[in-house]
């Protein structure tokens, strides 16, 4: 029992066509609903649940929240004596104000994310069944995006401060949610200064990182895609249709991941991460990168940050 | 807590030298420890406990027993009542006895299968370490197997006897031992006989399968690979080496996954199976193949028997 | 000057639609002409003249003629000559009695396939243009065929009876239209039957090739894909669509190209190719298969005749 | 008749040592020779002449000289007649002049590069031998280079000036040497000036490139890959080596091709280039890329520049 993975984000865009365009024909999803106040929602092929994004029009772009499902919906009343104990309020949700789910938590990050957990999300199915299915469906779209694998939320870290969100983040998602630290950098003077985490509840190697910056927000929400030459697939898919790329192929130190970053019409960071890396377990010993190492860990072949990584999120 | 993944199996072999160059040099395991007994302790390089294949010699091939690795030390009184409570004898190994491991339990499946169950063994590490690791290490040989994946079992399965392991084991791991159930097959006139069942308790497709024959036995055990482009330099190396290989490049329906099927010089199947396939959870509802579309299933492309898949196995 | 390539093969199906519905959906090729006769042309995405494939409605399947393209019109008159001198009769065909093609020659190799060489054919110019061109085009269907790759013809060989089409051919082909020969195949006591040759014009390791049996057809003609990943893509594809599959994903030792055989509807032999292989130059040795080792040439992985390779085919 | 690939480069390394690291260990070239002069000889593995790289220590990096291999002893006459006749001066290579070469000719391009062909090289064979050969052989290291694939050349160009090396480089190569043009740059207010060209006389998309800038030099040389898969291979084993790379896993708009950038210690640019990109024909027509696709072309998928492609050469 527990929380079984990242369940759906809620994103904010500029303007809805252009994001539908991209969500749809670029990544591949498929749109299930849209709600009274205009949010639309989507789901991968390779998803049962109804959405795992949803998206809502805004001034600006960035992530609204983010929400996890727990395996039952006795792991709610578990969680929320948790987290309420940790001293972090916790709002109930009605069934239904997450649309198509079952009652919620809500609470804050130490960062200061949104962050929601729920047990039921109503039930669409697989692009292919579940009956003498076909590996993938001829329809899809696109990258054609297997379905939501993470997200990488930026929590502000300023050591002269003592301020380290990602450090407060860390240890929360681990004492109160149950995630296991998978890989970790750490910096400093003394080493010692956690400045970015890669969290897992699959076995999988994160379904949640964060990095410390300046301030909190949305690094990168990340579509899974099965292997290396579906990232040579989906960069020519951005290519042919002028999605603006940050970072080309590549491979990933940390998570051994093969991937690219994009951007949606509104600047929020899309990534296609291909591969599963390796097998994360509650056992694995987390591995640690130096400040020396970072970039090596961030994007391997260079060693060498790449794209707007730092710079640029939402 | 519960059951995290398969740890291990004891496999048996007729000439222990020409096993450790299939093991060693062909699959990439290396071996650290024998016993007194003379048993060769084997790990593949992106595992971090002592082992996960044991070689022992024996004038018949075969597997001697399979252990899975559980979260906690606690894990094991409990698992150790509810099989108990479920009519199933359990036996008491004292810590050493399963060498380099805690304290086991150790019961026999309905199948007859000897399964043991554990929550230490000796940690011994990646080959890449766990501070800035590289993403494969340069020395592994052969295939470079990541790990031991899962197990596939042959139960008896007589359906004018009443008799069905299959669905006897699969009943058993599900209710006492908490698996889920990714994909069965279900044959019969009235399509209700559970010939085989794929079960989980990572997120990857099946950590150990049950398929229906005239006796008990092991089909295959598999190790893990990346994907696609290593599943043609692991038949590759087979055929460099003149390994028996059984099946060649295949997608499977069920999975997914693809994989070449082989033999060690015992006749003890092996499968490198590469790539996540998809992402198992507890609310993935079940696969189903029926009997007209089973070898769609167990070999997509042709829909046909490949192989030897149902008349050779240890 | 010489020739230059394969330029087109004329196929004899049994049933019209369901040979388009194959060459068209599952092959991607495209219908540029019918003539008066209903005969269908087709061309691939990559190709630039107006067709590479003629179906024409028979009773039997198989292969009618197969045409090569030089490079000059005046190769013409030299072939005409050299082949004339070789003791082969050449017959004249005037400009559009091949469609859409300039003034041919035509004659029977040794093994009595007919052969014809162009030097002009309709341009119509690849999917993707000659300006700023896209790497593939977006509305190829199916397994997006490149081109033509090469074909293989089965040829008369019986020993007993002093009868080696196969070597007839290799050294008409050679010494008249100055192929190469890239590799062989030798049987024998004496080890100096050559049951099999692969020869080139391109850079590619066979742009023809012959295979000695009990009596002359078609083996199968290949199409061209980039790559290993587009092999599982493609044997996918012909799973989806209930293509009869020959041999599933395999290595050639010989030309070293990954591959999958298949059925068209009429029982033609197809062969989807990946890869270069290597660099195919006149000045490269020969390679020498030996009867021991044929079927490690034929298929790598098993070393073992697959499906139906000697005793099918049209 | 006439030039059939490039047969060799030599290039200038600050330190042999170095040098001989990165070719041999990184590269998976072997040494083959050594002269009196210090220059030491190196062939990849699926070649069979005795050289494609000469290495010549010296103070500063870049190329001494290309050579092209002709395939008949009279073509050299045929060629130092047209080059002659072009005006361009010829200069006579006896026999072993190129160490372990027959007699060759010599000459300066239009951009000044020294360009020499020869007929004869000494013959080493393949490392996988021309007897029931393996595919690849064990015992290659590093990225497992296939051959020497092209090279590209900077040349002057300077449209005020009306210098265009490129443009006259091109002329030379198709009207001389009966090079086709695969694609080309124009620029320009006019969109007429020829500032980059692709240049084959295989059937791969180029055996040799010209690229305009401010001064002649070498920008990169190129060894063959098989495939996406071995790209991202390679970008791994030049992160593990600590060499430094230039642009990362990429497709080439122009000719497909897909490729990593990086540096030998000396500075001089390497290329691994991996994928036939498409079978290149003398009939098939040239592609162009227009000033404002330039970059789409160089760097299909951000179509923006990548690493120091103009600024960096040797």
């Amino acid at each position: 029992m527990g929380v079984m993975r990242i369940g759906h984000i809620n994103l904010r865009v500029l303007d809805m066509d252009a994001a539908l365009d991209h969500y749809e024909n670029t990544m591949g999803l498929s749109r299930t609903d849209t709600d009274a106040d205009g949010n639309v929602y989507l789901k991968c092929w390779d998803e049962w649940d109804k959405y795992s994004v949803i998206l809502t029009e805004a001034d600006t772009a960035g992530m609204n929240s983010i929400a996890f499902k727990v395996e039952k919906d006795a792991d709610l009343d578990a969680f929320k004596k948790r987290i309420t104990d940790y001293g972090v309020a916790v709002t109930d949700m009605p069934p239904g104000e997450m649309n198509a789910c079952g009652r919620a938590i809500r609470f804050t990050l130490p960062s200061g994310h949104d962050m929601r957990l729920y047990a039921e999300k109503e039930f669409l199915g697989k692009a292919v069944g579940t009956l003498n299915p076909e590996p993938w469906p001829d329809e899809t779209k696109g990258v054609k995006a297997h379905w939501l694998d993470h997200a990488l939320l930026m929590c502000e870290l300023n050591p002269e401060k003592g301020v380290n969100k990602v450090a407060e983040n860390t240890k929360f998602m681990s004492e109160v949610l149950d995630f296991h630290l998978g890989e970790q950098v750490l910096v400093g003077p003394d080493g010692d200064i956690q400045a970015a985490t890669w969290m897992f509840r699959t076995s999988t190697p994160h379904d949640i990182a964060f990095v410390g910056g300046p301030k909190m927000g949305l690094h990168h929400c990340a579509f899974f895609l099965d292997e290396w030459s579906d990232v040579l697939k989906a960069a020519d898919i951005m290519a042919k249709r002028k999605v603006k790329i940050d970072v080309t192929p590549q491979r990933h130190g940390i998570t051994r991941g093969s991937t690219i970053y994009f951007f949606d019409p509104s600047g929020n960071r899309n990534e296609t991460f291909a591969g599963l890396g390796y097998l994360a377990q509650p056992d694995m010993p987390p591995i640690t990168w130096t400040e020396e190492n970072l970039w090596r860990g961030i994007f391997y072949h260079t060693g060498e940050e790449a794209g707007e990584f730092t710079s640029v999120y939402t």
